[in-house]
């Protein structure tokens, strides 16, 4: 006989993307926890979900305005009420107009820059349009991505064109994305320090320089969860720790219990010499991302659990093409698999990266700890 | 002073995902010309697009029928006025429902399958709707995926099922996936025989036991394109070729020119001394996939052109976050990239996998030769 958990599950069509609401809200409040004992406001990177419920749950818990990477999250969070909002993107020319028409309704938008040219774009366009826009100051302190670096010239030019132009500083943040190459804890504590001291040392030379700088914002879920302290930090952002992901439990900042969002997939045919499973749990479901194929294990495109959410340890998907997932164990074939996980058989699937699969599905199917099941929309595009 | 192509994209926001219509006939209709040389039936699989113009403009040129890899991509095209549709993923119980009443409205939906257990399934379901569901038996030529053997033993058995059980037996069907692994002439045109052998073959063996079997349908883009012949076969399923990537120019069946998926992108900083430009098409716009990794040619997530889809040789997107790209030149940095790719600049990035970085967005900018963009929605989600 099904449990009540089974039984839910069962009405749902496959693939799906299940949410653990114990687990996220465990995820949501022990990032909170860590943040509030380190006094430290916290703005979480919405980019993970784009859902509107897990949002309001991360302010419930204490979280202090959002981070998104697109103004479309931007519109939509404000819709839906969130006011303190940062666009964690370099800000582009023609995304301008519709930033403006953001704050004009009201939304405390903050954008980015890291150059003079970008800068003065920004200015020149606020100058015309007689809008102070508040920027954050971009800094590079891992050469992963984009920014300045804290030691750059440029760092006090932007600041002055800012001022100059008539913009509000409004500080600097940075995001240690190199991070995610780590997995110990004291790789992971030094890369959070370096993190700190860089963006801790940009703000201190603005301010030297008579520059503003009331916001120090760092983070991503790696670091925010390994620093041992953040002096002269005002605000950490995370993303994927609401939900965590297999690469996430290979750095080493969660265990597989702890990963809130899986795919819910069918049993659909074997190759029985092969000892494969054959299931509806393809690339479009899982997305294309093999995140842990470089780190110290390869799920191959995810872990295999059972129904009600128990690690089949040993059984990942080795292959996926557009909807089909093959499910094998490793090591040695499982040649019982077609009598162990008959046609029918609704697994789950542990992701690689929860950013990435969750953006394959129009919405999350959100499984609380009594099977009740409720459909949360997430944005899609653009 | 810009074209006014230039002027056309430049009222676009980014990223954005661009057809490239003059280029995508040219892809439809050297497809179609090779099948009807062939006399054989074309029965493209719109997985790749799920788009109902460039549906449309598939059977205009002759197809007969499509191939679908969800059902909700069925019930779209059928209500768009499609209604010989295969659906080419094995059939799960839990969907008979929504087969039987896409049925029931007059969609000539087949359905396939691969073993006894499924086989029965579907006909004792079939039985206590008295629908005869028309079922297709799903072949495996190259142990790449699902299917049974054309030899097996289970071949005949699964055909006795259905008839046994009321239903009609459609014919067999099979899809050479390993195809993708190969980038030689003829590696190619020997993968095709052995897809059409194999095939052939399992139709044979249903004939010799008295088993009806009308359709032989095999394909896939590279097979499609490299058959030498194909006797014995009755239609040929393809998909990507409607737009081509670089994973299909690596195997050498289209040229880069003949890509017609591009993602419209705008550069919004830079890394001077690394030679990177800060691109606004990161993975969320690109898909995770990286199918040109294990080729002969890696072009990360990538191949940059300009904004009129010229080829910037020996420039890719080398790297890739959710919303930023890194665009770099392959072998020694380009330290002048912020003069040659200022920020503002739009690009194009031809995708790895036109399947995989269609699914990220919402719609195509449809783009005609002289400029004219039209919106095209595509289908997301299940």
């Amino acid at each position: 006989m099904p449990t009540p958990l089974q039984a839910s599950l069962a009405t749902l069509d496959t693939p799906a993307a299940l949410v653990d609401l114990p687990r996220m809200q465990h995820n949501i409040e022990r990032m909170q926890a860590r943040m509030n004992s380190l006094s430290k406001r916290f703005r979480p990177h919405v980019k993970t979900t784009k859902c509107t419920p897990i949002v309001r749950a991360q302010l419930a818990a204490g979280a202090q305005g959002i981070t998104v990477s697109t103004l479309k999250e931007a519109e939509q969070f404000f819709a839906d009420g969130v006011t303190d909002i940062l666009y964690a993107v370099g800000m582009a020319q023609h995304r301008l107009p519709q930033a403006l028409a953001l704050r004009r309704k009201g939304c405390e938008l903050k954008i980015i820059t890291d150059s003079v040219a970008s800068a003065g774009v920004i200015a020149e366009f606020g100058r015309m349009h007689e809008e102070a826009f508040e920027v954050w100051i971009e800094i590079d302190t891992d050469g992963h991505r984009s920014g300045i670096k804290p030691e750059e010239a440029a760092l006090l030019e932007v600041g002055h064109a800012l001022l100059a132009g008539g913009m509000r500083l409004g500080g600097v943040l940075t995001h240690a994305g190199s991070s995610y190459e780590l997995d110990t804890p004291e790789a992971l504590a030094a890369m959070a320090e370096q993190e700190r001291a860089g963006c801790v040392r940009a703000a201190e030379r603005l301010r030297a320089a008579g520059l503003p700088c009331p916001v120090v914002s760092v983070g991503s879920t790696p670091t925010a969860l390994s620093a041992q302290q953040l002096d002269g930090v005002t605000e950490v952002r995370a993303g994927v720790y609401v939900l965590f992901d297999l690469v996430m439990k290979n750095i080493g900042v969660c265990a597989a219990p702890e990963i809130a969002l899986s795919v819910l997939t069918t049993v659909i045919g074997h190759q029985a010499d092969k000892g494969w499973a054959i299931v509806d749990a393809g690339w479009m479901a899982m997305s294309r991302d093999r995140g842990t194929q470089k780190q110290k294990r390869d799920y191959g495109y995810g872990q295999a659990c059972s129904v009600d959410g128990q690690v089949l340890e040993g059984y990942v998907l080795s292959g996926a093409n557009q909807e089909h997932g093959i499910l094998s164990r490793e090591g040695t074939p499982d040649t019982d698999i077609a009598a162990r996980l008959p046609v029918g058989t609704q697994l789950r699937i542990l992701p690689n990266h929860a950013c990435a699969t969750g953006a394959q599905f129009p919405e999350y199917h959100a499984l609380s700890h009594d099977g009740t099941l409720t459909t949360w929309r997430r944005l899609h595009g653009w």
